[in-house]
């Protein structure tokens, strides 16, 4: 039997389930900080979290959003408008199929672990 | 104490760590393909494992080469040559720095498992 690390199957390695909607790194970073902050967040507290500029948050959050994987509302308070950003059910959904091949990834790399670097904390379960 | 989780400093959720030249999909594939394949894959080898056309490998390979993570040998056989494709020591280290970051973005999104779809299987340790 060949072992996972060692099948040399066409597209073997080709992590097609990490969508590039999701796996670029600021929308990761996005995506990531809604998914745990059930309640969304701010403009502010999301570009403040992801280290993103005005511009930057703004083009990745309608990428999001034409993708259906946030939703952003205009809220009122104290006369003063907020957007508020929400991942949508289906973008939660969608974000767990990516993670679940992130673990992949991860997995993959850990078949090496006989010759990892000292430092190299795997956190995988077998 | 604030968790981890809902830890809201600045840059909290940027993912500094997610290094550009390996982050890509193909590339992150190519990386994962050759730190598996210790003694080195062909161009061929690399461009089914990846599912990857022949321009794109080569693209994705020169960026590698120039970033110093993969040398790439010609090798004669057989009166034919071939291109075999290697991870650098340097560039096995680095890999594994990005592997890290990679393991805290599903650590980050695991803490949110008490509403994960029934599928979701997490697989970090805790």
């Amino acid at each position: 039997m060949v072992s996972r690390s060692q099948d040399r199957s066409p597209g073997r390695f080709a992590y097609e389930g990490l969508a590039r909607a999701v796996h670029e790194k600021a929308r990761l970073s996005i995506l990531t900080s809604l998914l745990i902050h059930r309640d969304g967040l701010s403009f502010n507290e999301l570009k403040s979290l992801c280290s993103l500029t005005d511009g930057n948050l703004n083009r990745h959050l309608e990428v999001l959003r034409e993708e259906s994987f946030v939703e952003i509302t205009k809220e009122q308070s104290a006369g003063r408008g907020s957007t508020r950003c929400r991942l949508t059910k289906e973008g939660r959904l969608r974000f767990f199929d990516y993670l679940e091949e992130l673990q992949n990834v991860v997995r993959d790399a850990t078949a090496t672990t006989t010759d990892a670097p000292r430092a190299w904390k795997p956190r995988l379960q077998t």
